[in-house]
């Protein structure tokens, strides 16, 4: 239904789509809103690519938890004499890549990753707090036929960097925010306590951990996957996890606390297609009259 | 000077950068203009990631011409004993990488190479001929200390795929729309026949073919580094190269005609800090009222 309608562009690559004018105009309007409605943030606006050094990557600590998503890239370092090999090689169906080596790049696994070794390069973190604005593809190794679960996909993001009070108000003024664009978007939510899929037995135990702490939360609501709820925002307290992991420092050494909040522009856009199908004509009058003041007319 | 005006973000690796707002500012405005231009092209609007799938991109034989620009995605496909493994090895110091095996996803080497399998996927190919729009993360492997040879960079593109007219008409016209551009954008620039990098010596003799064929031409200008011009758009006719290696074809068997406009949106926003520094009270009067006109006050 979603490629027929021109929604999703299938791959030969499970988990690996392009887009259509129609869904772009609804995730272009999701990260237009999130700027609209977080005006009054005065957050920095930063922009990074989808790749982040090797080195900040291994400090995040991401691949110690989740090294079953990580995407690293690989290149090749040879000269002629190599390539003359390494064609040989393809030419004979055989495989090439094993002529690859890891570069000092790894793919960003979420959009705020690049947000903390940029800022602890600053030097000391203001005491009064600091948000930033990002907005990135980010890669997850998950390949599935969920297009909701895609190993390319965007998240707009704002990130809290500041004292642990600051961090709590930041994530409480952002899930109302939330609460309305999932209002605008005609989709019934629910905002609930959540768990990220922590690699093995370890990672079990960690799960345990945040969701005792509600560190995580998420906006979920029913979309695509028949199996139950999609989240499509999330809602993270990091503690002083991100500040330790990084470096971040208040002038007096002690580590700030940090938090973001992640709106998924492709699972929010999914959600609405599968909320009120691919025709526009019965989309909710709100929301048409949203995205046509925002974009113009719908195709 | 274009980092402490948080115009360019840099990290640990070379080529590899974060934006602030300003230059962002710059770059959406020409993908807004591209747009504007070419809107009686009449062009499908297509977004693709910055992944492409590995078969795909074996077909468009570009890692035959520039094996040293490819980036392939490598993956841990390893159980809980072997991450228990991985994580010995980094934590000792060692190369956690080399327990990475090859994906099924390449990294993007240029915006329009997902559309000829995509368009090849939907069958024939219309007599009439077809433009498409799309902008893209494109990567290359080429450290540089000069900003604008970055690792990760944007192309809006349009693609033409139809007849060898069509292709050569295409061209021509963008090559008219891109001079206007460049004018508003207040910067000298020339248009002239331009090679690419192919590697080795085989490589050495595509170069020669390529300019005297008048197939790549380029709108270059001074910009940042000092040795020389620089290519801030590219107007590129493949003849039927592309439908060769992707499988395009028309109705009656034959093969189309493909050709691609690029515009660099880093170079061509950098090139404009260049001429007109990074204070935007000194530009070209022309240049901030259209930027003010698409996106607001100017920060």
């Amino acid at each position: 239904m979603l490629a027929s309608a021109g929604i999703l562009i299938p791959s030969t690559v499970a988990g690996l789509y392009g887009r259509g004018v129609l869904m772009e105009r609804v995730a272009e309007f999701v990260s237009h809103w999130v700027n609209e409605a977080g005006v009054s943030d005065g957050a920095e606006f930063l922009r990074f690519p989808p790749l982040m050094p090797r080195r900040s990557f291994e400090d995040s600590g991401y691949f110690r938890n989740f090294p079953n998503l990580v995407g690293t890239v690989h290149c090749f370092c040879g000269d002629e004499e190599d390539h003359r090999l390494l064609m040989r090689t393809h030419d004979a169906g055989g495989d090439w890549t094993s002529q690859q080596s890891a570069s000092d790049l790894v793919m960003v696994p979420a959009a705020c990753y690049p947000v903390y070794p940029a800022v602890a390069a600053r030097g000391p973190v203001a005491a009064a707090g600091q948000i930033f604005d990002v907005c990135s593809y980010c890669f997850r190794r998950e390949p599935s036929q969920d297009p909701n679960r895609q190993q390319m996909f965007r998240q707009h993001e704002r990130v809290y960097i500041g004292n642990p009070e600051g961090a709590r108000a930041f994530r409480a003024t952002w899930v109302d925010r939330a609460k309305e664009l999932a209002s605008l978007l005609g989709l019934p939510f629910q905002v609930v306590p959540a768990n990220d899929p922590f690699f093995g037995r370890t990672g079990r135990i960690m799960i345990r951990g945040q969701i005792e702490q509600a560190l995580k939360l998420e906006l979920v609501t029913p979309s695509v996957a028949e199996s139950g709820e999609t989240a499509c925002v999330s809602f993270n307290l990091h503690l002083d996890k991100m500040a330790q992991a990084f470096g971040l420092e208040f002038e007096d050494r002690t580590q700030p606390h940090t938090a973001c909040v992640g709106f998924g522009l492709e699972r929010l856009a999914l959600a609405v297609f599968w909320h009120h199908g691919t025709d526009v004509g019965g989309w909710p009058r709100a929301l048409v009259d949203a995205l046509v003041s925002h974009g113009g007319r719908l195709p």
